[in-house]
């Protein structure tokens, strides 16, 4: 074999290498910059060659919203054997969708939505961008993670998620999900117990449902000088049932990982038979 | 009783009236100039009072979108006796939210999303933002029902929903609504099967579940003249069980009205043993 030839051959394997290896899209709704996305790069890198495809600014609350009166743009910020980094003018869900259209060589094997600055627990799932991410993966059939930190500081410490996030990516892309099922993954701020973060320091993991809980007074007003009032969105979560253990804001509240199985089927199959009852 | 007492007497029995009335919040995600939700306001008007608070322009695909990084405004666009309508420049989240906190003088005895000028049907449920109205309310706990019809055209004839509109809105205000449970009526669009929609056209009601569905083919390019590409989203629906009789798109796709009880709590039970054997 020629030294040429050899080369040939390297390239080729190589090539073969990152085929072969799984693909991982992944997005969040903080925008490209953010550190969870990064660290969360950093976390998953050996696992997969990774595209991400993330909003080019913060875009938190943004559900499952995708653009229909504007045109989308895809910037190129990073490319590196096995990881490809694009920012999108749009939401998290556009993000996926012009991913999987226009950037993916081929069907990823595994979406990650996150990591996200703040709590996605309850409720939050709903409005959530980062959820929005994981319901499209799973809308999409493909297994599809969340990753969320109670923390929305923009230099939150996501080290001690680290083994969690990796053995979690790990199990997903060895056995996939139940179709029409995503992971919901919220990790508690150690911090707020004061105690400086540490992998021991998390009671481990629960497997949980979503709380029953409720935000209220979410509109602050304002006087602009000019004369008309506005209003910022920030509220007050309430949760309604506090004492029961099985839910995702128990476990986070207690120091667990709470991993919340996730549907995107919405029916409400115990109140079809009241429905029938009404004869409509 | 003189006359001036009898005019107070009759201003106080108004005013009663007008309290003792249910209590109406309606928004949508087509903006408060829309047909569809101007349609509902003549239907549903002698059921209560009524307070309209909706995006000033369109808002489609917006989910349960709130927002994070604009100030929102409200203005006031008609007032009448037992009716207000409101924009706001925010998403329909915002608008049920905005309401909820200003503009209703109680808690609202039904909120109402649509009518929408379009199919939100199966999965269509999680980008809407009529769904979003409606799954707002329902995290309110306050009995909520979404309406849509599947019809895009800002000109579609609505007039052959009104008696079932009539009948539902009355039933949810008689008997409400499981907590946590919320209402997906669809009404199909006859016109499509040929023949002048009349309201003896509709096969009835169904009383479904989500259907499997998925979109693909989401996003089309375009070449800017200065030399970037960008993209418009525009996808195609793929009805993934056709034979499902128990499904929305099967009863839409038959001429009827599809209700879909649909609900908030978004955990997968069935999956939780699996995750929990998986011993993270």
């Amino acid at each position: 074999m020629t030294i040429d030839n050899l080369n040939k051959f390297c390239i080729f394997a190589a090539k073969l290498m990152i085929l072969m290896k799984p693909l991982i899209l992944i997005s969040n709704d903080d925008g490209y910059q953010a550190k969870g996305i990064n660290e969360l790069i950093e976390m998953v890198r050996p696992l997969g060659n990774l595209v991400v495809c993330a909003p080019d600014g913060p875009r938190s609350g943004q559900s499952c919203a995708f653009s229909v009166t504007i045109p989308l743009t895809l910037t190129l910020r990073r490319k590196e054997p096995g990881l490809e980094v694009w920012s999108c003018n749009g939401t998290p869900v556009d993000c996926v969708k012009m991913a999987l259209d226009n950037l993916c060589s081929r069907r990823p094997d595994l979406i990650i939505g996150g990591i996200n600055h703040g709590d996605n627990a309850s409720v939050n799932a709903h409005y959530s961008g980062t959820m929005g991410v994981t319901l499209e993966g799973c809308m999409k059939y493909i297994p599809s993670v969340a990753y969320s930190l109670c923390d929305q500081r923009s230099d939150a410490d996501f080290s001690p998620l680290r083994p969690y996030v990796e053995r979690i990516t790990r199990q997903v892309l060895a056995d996939g999900l139940p179709q029409g099922v995503c992971l919901n993954v919220n990790f508690p701020l150690l911090e707020a117990r004061g105690e400086k973060p540490e992998v021991s320091d998390y009671q481990g993991v629960r497997i949980c449902r979503m709380a029953k809980g409720t935000w209220y007074n979410e509109t602050t007003r304002f006087h602009q000088p000019r004369g008309y009032d506005y209003w910022w969105m920030q509220g007050h979560y309430r949760n309604d049932e506090p004492e029961a253990e099985d839910t995702d804001n128990w476990a986070l509240t207690h120091g667990y990982v709470a991993i919340t199985p996730t549907q995107i089927d919405l029916t409400a199959y115990k109140a079809i038979d009241l429905l029938k009852s009404w004869n409509l």
